[in-house]
């Protein structure tokens, strides 16, 4: 889908993960300016909304209008959420080129999120599978697994159940699957070695990682989920995306902070850093006035050492 | 000199790194509080202070009277920076249990700081190696290797030459040797690619690992140190130590983030969270009031997980 190669892909989740927390809405052509912004910044993978019903999220109401705009952008993989079929078969007709269901790793927190265990989530999964061969839509089915380093409700979560999880949705149909520490409990020993473990059972299938920066070792959990293999990382510009219930922390690792990473290390992402620090600005002037926004590295700039390079 | 084992020693290093840039003098009696909460929340090494000139840092002018103090705390390693032979002469007539020396691996930094080059510093450690054994102290002999991964004037600083100032240090006699990033320059590959080089030619003399987060990857930095084989890491509480260039920017690990770090991996510190929490608020409310501090930890807590493990 995408004819530049870079060694590390950066997806953009702010326009979906960002924006679902928030009680305000931003208005469509706000959401269009920045979508533009980060295409132009090098971004190409964005998730650009959610299908949910509008009634439960009014902010992502108008992803329809966003994912046909998001199609128009050269060279753009335009990414969706989707909680189940009839999610999936908005993301199919909207032509979306990806979509994203979550599935939660934890029981008590898929009992308590849906109303669904994970096994029949994977069920739902088998189903948007067959809708999607049966309608010979090419729109890749890629499973989030939330919750994969511990939850907020349950505490600990077995290794070996995200394990059989990753075995299972693969069974399911899901072509990519990622492992997300939605709520900063990951630590960069675990996740060196889960996603170890899930690469000698998924293999290739195994393409992201999402982590948040609530307690500050969301960077530290990117180099080891790279370490592992893992090359392919959501991020929101800005690091907006925090846990409503705890105001003043952090968030989604930073699109700029984990550009600056990987920079660092002499790894291509194909990402304008300059371009990444003036979204962040954008959302703290014009998109997001008054919102907490998060990351380090635009505080400081970059280093001597960089700006000879580049 | 320490009774305990803890698989990583975190030593502190706020009482001098963090003290010394701010342009406010702490009183001794507020450091002394300071100091013997750090100690409570079980910190068993603590740099105290520097003996330079007074005039030329007024803030640890008072060093001889903590290091008097810190010496009667049980099992505590009393450490100060000493620029030259005369500050370890003070270091061993005050008894310290070690003295810190930092060389600067930029030979730009070095000549812009003290007018030396690094080797004529290399020089100064084995006069002071010499001196230390001719009045038949046992302070332990520890070099810092500054700029090591990089350096605001200098720009690059080639390893090779890191590599060679770690040999010359042992030759000339120090019994320990520390990479420190005091500008926040280094990145995880590079921090695992140059310990894992020095380990090779200093064994176990490479002790330390000194990491700024000046652009947030300072705990993925004590990550890939620690992987590289480092079990002893440098650390302010409250994130103290900013360089006084950049405002805002963040200065040293926090304390409280590193012990979160090892202790959500299940690595040993002996250090006491909610006591480091607490000489956090201490610093914010009544020894360093209005001070900017910095970590990450204190806002979000501890994760249900850990809870649940203490």
């Amino acid at each position: 889908m995408n004819s530049y190669s870079p060694a590390v892909v950066v997806r953009e989740v702010g326009l979906r993960d960002g924006l679902q927390i928030l009680p305000r809405t931003v208005p469509t052509e706000h959401k269009l300016g920045w979508l533009r912004a980060a295409h132009a910044a090098g971004l190409r993978e964005i998730e650009v909304g959610s299908f949910v019903p509008a009634r439960l999220m009014p902010q992502l109401a108008d992803t329809a209008l966003i994912v046909e705009a998001a199609r128009k952008l050269p060279g753009l993989v335009t990414s969706v959420l989707v909680p189940n079929v009839k999610g999936a078969q908005a993301a199919i007709e909207a032509q979306a080129d990806a979509m994203l269901l979550p599935l939660s790793a934890s029981r008590a927190h898929s009992l308590a999120n849906l109303r669904k265990t994970p096994d029949e989530v994977v069920e739902e999964i088998a189903r948007i599978r067959s809708l999607r061969d049966a309608t010979g839509s090419s729109c890749v089915l890629e499973v989030g697994l939330s919750t994969a380093f511990g939850c907020t409700i349950q505490g600990r979560v077995d290794e070996d159940e995200v394990i059989r999880l990753v075995k299972a949705v693969i069974d399911a149909g899901a072509e990519r699957v990622g492992l997300a520490d939605t709520v900063g409990y990951a630590d960069p020993l675990q996740v060196e070695r889960l996603f170890e473990r899930c690469f000698a059972v998924a293999g290739d299938r195994l393409t992201c990682g999402h982590f948040h920066d609530t307690r500050g070792l969301g960077l530290a959990n990117v180099y080891a989920a790279w370490r592992a293999g893992a090359r392919r990382f959501d991020a929101c510009v800005g690091g907006i995306g925090g846990c409503p219930h705890a105001p003043g922390a952090s968030g989604n690792v930073a699109t700029e902070d984990v550009a600056y990473l990987f920079a660092s290390m002499g790894v291509a992402t194909g990402l304008d850093f300059h371009a990444l620090i003036a979204l962040r600005d954008s959302l703290a002037t014009r998109w997001l006035p008054g919102e907490t926004l998060h990351g380090n590295i635009w505080r400081a700039g970059l280093p001597k050492t960089m700006k000879e390079a580049a």
